[in-house]
C-alpha cells in the first residue's frame, strides 16, 4: 500500500536507499520495550539531506505518515513504526566532519553514533561531554530530537546547550539550514530550538554543529554516606559553592536503592555497608591535574567536619573511579531486578524530594506490597524511580496513574530526560496546561500541515 | 483613534494602567538612538498577567498594533512606537519573589530591573550572572526578549541559558504559563524558547524563573599584551584548557582600538603603552579564595613562558580589577568618540578574525578615509566594531552595506547580542536564508494571526 503511493519516489532512489519486505530487519521495528511490534512496509534510508528532502516531499504529497529512526535506544516508544507508517532511518548519514579546533566545534550527520563523535573530539584533544549508557548505539540525531541528558548535565547542560547549529528538513521537504557555529547569534527566531526535544514531530534533524570543550585534565570521584536527606541538600549546596563550575556529578541513592544494589547486583563491590542513610557519588572534572585532587579532598574534608558526610571513599586511580561509578550505575540493574516494576524519569523540586518516598508509599496505599526505589541525578533535580506491587503486572496501570498524579500535584515534570513519545502521552497533562498543549498542536499544524511526521507522539492532534 | 477602538477596555482599567495625552512622557517614545520619534496615543501599563491578558485580547479584537516596552535600553529600535501603535509598558510589573535557595532560582516579573534581581540574588548568598552596562535600567523582560549577552557569556551562557521557566501572554490574550524551575524537563515542546530572543513579536513575557549560581569566591583579572593575532588564538585555547570552566572573560582589543582608548578616553589609566600587538583582558571567577589567585598566576606564567603573552598586569585588589575592566570598557567610549561612526555587533569564526581588519579595509576601499575599530568578546566569537569615513554622516549607508555584505559572505552573524529590531532588518538576509525567514513568518502568523505584536520588527510580513 505505502509502496504504491510512493512508487514515483522509489524509482528515483538507489538500492541502498530503500528496504522492503524481508529485507526489513527487526531493528527497524523493535526497541527496548518489545511489545506491540509492527513491521513497516517500507524503510527509506537517505544518504544525504537533499535525498531526504525529496523523500519527505513525496511523503507529504502522498499524506504518508512516517516515523524517524536513529539508534532505536529511546525509552518512550517514539521511533518504532505504527500501523501504516513508513520508517525513515538516518543510518546511512553517519559522516563526522573535521573538528574545528579554534571554534571548538564539530559538524556531524544525524546518524553518527554518540560514541564515534566522542572519539572524534578526543582524537583532536577536545571533549564532547554528552554521555549515556547507550553511547555505542544512540545517534546524535536521536540525542537532539530527545534533548538527551545523562550524567554530566550539572556541568555541561542538556543536549540543547551543546547544539550550536542545526540543519533540519520540514515535512514538506523544505531544508532549514542553520549550520552556524556561534554561541551568540541573535538574528531573529532561534529555529533550531524547535527541533531539539520535539521527538521528530516538527522536522527531521539531518546535521548539527556541536559544541566541544577542553578535555578535562582531572577527574575526582568520591562515594559518600550521609546521615539523612537534610545532609544531602546541604552537601549539594556545599559542593556547588566550593567545587564551583567543576562539579560534574551529584548522584544520590536512597537507602532502599543502595540496599537493593547490595542484594540484587552482586557484581558491584560496595564501598560501604548498607545503612539507613543516603549515598552520594560526587565528581569534579577540573583543569588542573596537580591542584584539583588536593582541592577536592579539602572540600570533602570540610563536609566531613561539618557532619554532612559520615563516611567517604575517594578514588585514587581511574580504576577506582570506574568502580565507584559502577556502584551508581548498579542502580539501573537494581531497578530492573524489581519484578514487574514501572520505571519513572521525573524532575521535582529538591524540597519535595525529602518526603518523596513516604509520599509515594502513601499515594500507593491501594497497591498491595508496593515497593519504591529512588535515585539519580539529584544535582539537576532529576530522579529515576522503579515502583512495583506484589500483584505483578496487574498493578502497573494503578501504579502509573498514582505516581504521575502525585508528580503532577506537586508541580513536577513527568519526563525529565526520556521524553514523552507514546509511552507517557496520557500523562502529559500532569505537567503541561491545555493552553500549552494547544500551542504545541498549533506549531505542529504550521510546520507539518498534513501531520505526517511521527503522528501521535507527544500528543494527539484533534480532528 | 486608538483610544476609541479600545474604549471598552480602558473603562475597565484603573487609572494607573492607562496613560494618554500629555501624561505620556518621552521615556515611552525615545530610546538610545533618538531619531524619528513618534509619541503614542495610548500607553497601557498592566499591573499583572491577567490584566495584560485582557489588554491584549482587546487589542487583538480591535486589530490594534502594539509595541512592548521594558527599560528602553535596546540598541535596534525595537521598542519605541511606530505610527498608530499602542505602547504596552511592563513598568508596573516589577515584583521580585523570594529566592529559592535549595532550587537556586528566583521568580521575577518582567519589569524588574536587572540590577534589582542581581541584588536580590546576592542578598540570599547567590549570584545572577547576567550583567551589562544598562543593568540599572534594563529589565528582565527585555533581557529575555532580546536574549541578552554581556560580559560573562563564556562562563554562564546567554540569557537563554539562564531562564528555567517562563510565563508569556500571546497576542490573543492566552496565558502560557511554563513557570517550572527544572533544568531537565522534556515534556513536549520547550515553548519558552519561542519567546526568548524574539523581540516581543511572538508574545509578551510576563514572569520568569531564573537560574542562580553560587556566588563566586574569587575574581582574578589580568590585562595582557600579545604580539599578534596568532598568539591571541593560542592564548584563548590555553586559558580555556587551563582555567577550564572558571574562565569568565576573554576580551580582546585590536591595536587600533587600544590606541584610540589611549588617545580619546583620558579617564582610563592604561596598564601599558600602546603598541602594534593585541590586548587581552582575561578573568576567572572561581570557587576557592585561597588557591585560585595562585593557580591563575601559574596559568598566566605558562602563557608568558610560551611566548604568547609579552606583558601582563594582574590585579591585586578589587580596585585594581575594576581599573583593568575600565580599560576594556573604555572601548565603548573610544568607539563612540569616532565621529559619525556606524556600530556593529557581529559573530564570526575565530579563524576569520585574524584578517578582519584588513578585509574590512579592503571592502571599504570605496569609502574615503575609512577607519575601523575592533574589539570585544572574542572568547565567545562576538566582536563589536565602529566604522567611519571622512565624509561623515554621508558615508554611513555605504559603510553599513559593505560591512554587512562582508559578514554575510564569510558566514558570520549580523547580530550577536543586540538583536535585529528595525535597525538591522534590511540585513537579516545576510545571515538567514529565505527558508528560515519564511518559517519565522509562519510562526508569527500562527501565534499572532492579526500581526499586532511589534509588527515590522525583525522582518516584515508579506501581504
Amino acid at each position: 500500500m505505502t509502496a504504491e503511493s510512493l512508487t514515483g519516489l522509489i524509482e528515483t532512489l538507489d538500492r541502498g536507499a530503500v528496504l522492503t519486505g524481508d529485507d526489513i530487519g527487526p531493528r527497524h521495528y523493535t526497541d527496548h520495550r518489545g511489545e506491540g511490534e509492527v513491521r513497516p512496509g517500507l524503510v527509506l534510508r537517505p544518504s544525504g539531506t537533499e535525498e531526504l528532502s525529496r523523500m519527505l516531499a513525496a511523503c507529504h504529497a502522498a499524506r504518508q505518515p512516517v516515523t524517524v529512526q536513529g539508534g532505536m535506544t529511546g525509552l518512550v516508544r517514539a521511533a518504532r513504526p505504527l500501523q501504516g507508517e513508513v520508517a525513515i532511518s538516518l543510518e546511512r548519514m553517519t559522516a563526522i566532519g573535521a573538528v574545528d579546533r579554534a571554534q571548538r566545534s564539530i559538524t556531524v550527520e544525524a546518524g553518527a553514533p554518540l560514541e564515534a563523535v566522542q572519539e572524534a573530539a578526543r582524537a583532536a584533544g577536545l571533549f564532547y561531554p554528552l554521555d549515556l549508557g547507550a553511547r555505542g548505539s544512540c545517534t546524535i540525531g536521536g540525542n537532539i530530537s530527545t534533548n538527551a541528558g545523562g550524567n554530566r548535565v550539572i556541568r555541561y547542560g542538556m543536549t540543547r546547550e551543546l547544539v550550536l547549529g542545526l540543519e533540519a528538513v520540514l515535512a514538506d521537504g523544505t531544508i532549514l539550514s542553520g549550520l552556524r557555529p556561534y554561541l551568540k547569534n541573535n538574528t531573529g527566531y532561534d529555529l533550531k530550538q524547535l527541533f531539539i526535544g520535539s521527538e521528530g514531530t516538527l522536522g527531521i534533524v539531518t546535521r548539527a554543529i556541536l559544541r566541544l570543550f577542553p578535555e578535562p585534565q582531572s577527574q575526582n570521584v568520591a562515594f559518600c554516606a550521609l546521615p539523612d536527606f537534610e545532609a544531602v541538600t546541604r552537601f549539594l549546596g556545599h559542593m556547588q559553592t566550593r567545587a564551583g563550575a567543576d562539579l560534574s556529578a551529584f548522584e544520590v541513592l536512597w537507602p532502599q536503592t543502595y540496599a537493593a544494589i547490595a542484594r540484587d547486583v552482586p557484581r558491584v563491590r560496595l564501598p560501604m555497608e548498607p545503612g539507613p542513610g543516603f549515598y552520594v557519588l560526587t565528581e569534579t572534572l577540573g583543569s588542573d591535574r596537580e591542584r584539583d585532587p588536593e582541592a577536592f579532598e579539602a572540600v570533602l574534608g570540610e563536609a566531613f567536619e561539618a557532619g554532612l558526610v559520615e563516611d567517604a571513599v575517594i578514588a585514587k586511580s581511574d580504576a577506582e573511579a570506574r568502580a565507584l561509578w559502577d556502584v551508581r550505575d548498579g542502580m539501573a540493574a537494581a531497578l530492573s531486578a524489581l519484578p514487574d516494576a514501572v520505571g519513572f524519569d521525573i524532575s521535582l523540586a529538591v524540597s519535595d524530594m525529602k518526603g518523596l518516598h513516604a509520599a509515594l508509599m502513601a499515594a500507593l496505599a491501594h497497591v498491595p506490597g508496593a515497593t519504591v526505589l529512588i535515585g539519580g541525578h539529584l544535582g539537576d533535580g532529576n530522579l529515576h524511580l522503579a515502583v512495583a506491587g506484589s500483584d505483578g503486572e496487574a498493578a502497573k496501570p494503578a501504579i502509573e496513574r498514582s505516581v504521575y498524579e502525585h508528580i503532577g500535584a506537586i508541580g513536577g515534570s513527568v519526563s525529565a530526560e526520556h521524553g514523552i513519545g507514546m509511552a507517557k502521552r496520557d500523562f502529559l497533562r500532569q505537567s503541561r496546561s491545555e493552553a500549552e498543549i494547544a500551542t504545541m498542536c498549533a506549531l505542529k499544524a504550521t510546520l507539518d500541515p498534513h501531520g505526517i511526521l511521527c503522528p501521535g507522539r507527544i500528543f494527539e492532534m484533534k480532528g
